[in-house]
């Protein structure tokens, strides 16, 4: 139940119950795409960073460990012991990222497991089903992500098939939360919309989606190579054709000043790799730019990554000794540095929950991103 | 300060108090050989699984980050943010186990760096000079550590250097902890027996530096390839002609059995890489015998490692949760393993401490293996 507590603008403050606790938003989800966070960051570690939702890949789980092992452990939340919601992608970007050999039909697709080449067929019950066995609080519909750029004429088929995928997922869905066997009965559904940079195809999906009565709405296949001004466009058009009073998720998205452009447009809800992979190259956030940790003039620096940062690792251990880690190939290092760039986003996210409610979004975006631009070098 | 508090047969009950907190005895020392426990493991985490002693490694710090470095951050323990006893090593066994090219002389020795191929110089006071600016609570002697076999005549000049080398590391040590810029100038310094397994060798070098009033004494070269049997056939004829009023360690030792049976024979400190090795390995130690967690009838498996056990991977994670984890190659399987197995360690010695205490150390041992068995197949 998505509560819209207050706008500053476009900027959105708002709530969503769900049964494994509130979500206050804009809120940035923390990516664990195997039920783990990368950087050996445990489901401990999250809560002292202040994480609210832990997001998961239905792809990655349905090939390993296998998603009815994890429904016979009593679901992800058990599994990686993690009592704060959990959202699962449907599987679609992964199948069409990452799997081999693939072939689209209107029943689903059929395509070859990156681990061990095992032929698999996933469509929008199997997705549903998958969701569904791992318990998230939130299941995404199963959608195609179509590569960018794309002609438009495959754009129209694409976003087609896609709303017929839509209501097939919400279908399963409802059968499935009606079934007694099931671990979560209410689990939530989002549904995806699609159309590239085509503004008129996102339009009509949007108000075609709009039109039923889902959890919860998303925009898909943005942050797939178009520029950052197609992408702030796109929302610019498509946000007001989708439901106010439903929360709206920009996936895969983004840097700090990305989420900071988009939740001025509307957005509610975010996901993005960069915290993680951004440690794994020695990249720390900052208020003042991104530090390269790697860099010799860290070498003996006392200071915290940023000082005043009350994250673990701010708190505990100094740029130098976390550059050394990096350097002696030390895993402690990325996850110190995980750790603080999760707890970055996180406290962002609460600075833009506190703007929006003090009415002074603009003020506090425009001072971020000077203070940042930096990072923008 | 060694405080002998109790025996039990020869199975010692100890205190060594220190400028940075008592040790109590028999202990098992947590390496973390550059600084860092394997597996992201930080020293928050030992400090939640009751490590008493961090041992880092001399060698490994003085060619990365440089013990010049850590002693302009204010030595080791405000570089890895940790306020109770570390002990370093000498780099003796590094420059003869891991380092290129190596000229043994007088003096010291001449290698090549393994990180940048770099020609270094270590003698006795290059190496205690290194130790105290690590700034370590105790530092180790810096000796010859000879091959396995190793002929008696080699061994015997081999031998008769390292106590020459010995007295040069007391006197420089003794001259650092006068000096006004020495960070801790109450380091102690523990001197190394040697002699592999020539008995009357070790016997005869064991009287010569008993009679130098050191803080403490080691065993060096076991657990370098003999068996078990010649190792407690060692500590057996030697530790009688070593101080009774001081402590002992026993170098780089070993299995869970190895430990009781040296504690049996009088021990006081261990260290050894085996917990995290084994982690790494998928191995989790548990008083019924080593789990390879690999294994895939841990696939659904939602007990913790080892029922009962109180460290964080048992009380917050399934062994399904970890397998998947280390089979998705996730650090943080590595990391919950390598705390079980490092708690595993630290509780064994505190049951240890407790049986001497209560006369019962031969009956604890004995079942204690007994339960254990199955790891010795």
């Amino acid at each position: 139940m998505y509560t819209l507590l207050k706008k500053d603008g476009n900027a959105r403050r708002g709530r969503l119950e769900t049964p494994h606790g509130t979500i206050e938003t804009p809120v940035f989800m923390n990516v664990g795409t195997a039920a783990a966070i990368k950087g050996a960051v445990s489901s401990m570690d999250l809560k002292e960073i202040g994480t609210q939702v832990e997001l998961s890949n239905t792809y990655h789980l349905h090939v390993r460990p296998g998603d009815e092992i994890i429904r016979k452990l009593g679901g992800l939340h058990k599994f990686m012991n993690w009592d704060r919601p959990i959202l699962t992608d449907s599987g679609g970007f992964q199948v069409f990222s990452l799997a081999r050999l693939r072939k689209i039909k209107e029943e689903g697709v059929f395509f070859h497991s990156h681990i061990d080449g095992r032929k698999i067929f996933m469509g929008p019950e199997e997705s549903i089903q998958i969701q569904s066995n791992l318990a998230s609080t939130i299941a995404m519909a199963f959608d195609e992500c179509p590569p960018y750029p794309a002609e438009r004429e495959y754009m129209k088929d694409s976003v087609d098939r896609t709303t017929r995928w839509l209501e097939r997922c919400a279908a399963e869905m409802e059968r499935l939360n009606k079934a007694e066997t099931t671990i979560n009965r209410e689990q939530m559904l989002f549904g995806i919309n699609q159309g590239g940079v085509y503004e008129d195809i996102r339009i009509e999906h949007a108000k075609r989606i709009s039109a039923m009565d889902l959890d919860g709405y998303a925009l898909g296949g943005l942050a797939v190579g178009e520029s950052h001004e197609n992408m702030y466009r796109i929302l610019d058009t498509t946000i007001p054709y989708l439901p106010e009073h439903k929360p709206i998720y920009l996936m895969g998205v983004g840097t700090p000043a990305n989420i900071l452009e988009a939740v001025e447009r509307g957005i509610d809800f975010f996901d993005c790799v960069y915290p993680t992979r951004n440690g794994r190259h020695g990249h720390a956030y900052t208020n003042y730019g991104k530090l390269n940790l790697l860099n010799k003039r860290f070498e003996s620096d006392d200071a915290p990554i940023e000082p005043g940062c009350g994250c673990p690792a701010c708190r505990d251990y100094s740029r130098a000794y976390i550059r050394h880690l990096l350097k002696a190939k030390e895993m402690l290092g990325l996850r110190l540095i995980v750790l603080h760039n999760l707890s970055f986003y996180n406290t962002m996210m609460k600075e833009i929950r506190g703007a929006i409610e003090n009415n002074d979004y603009v003020m506090y975006k425009k001072q971020k991103l000077e203070k940042m631009k930096q990072e923008e070098k």
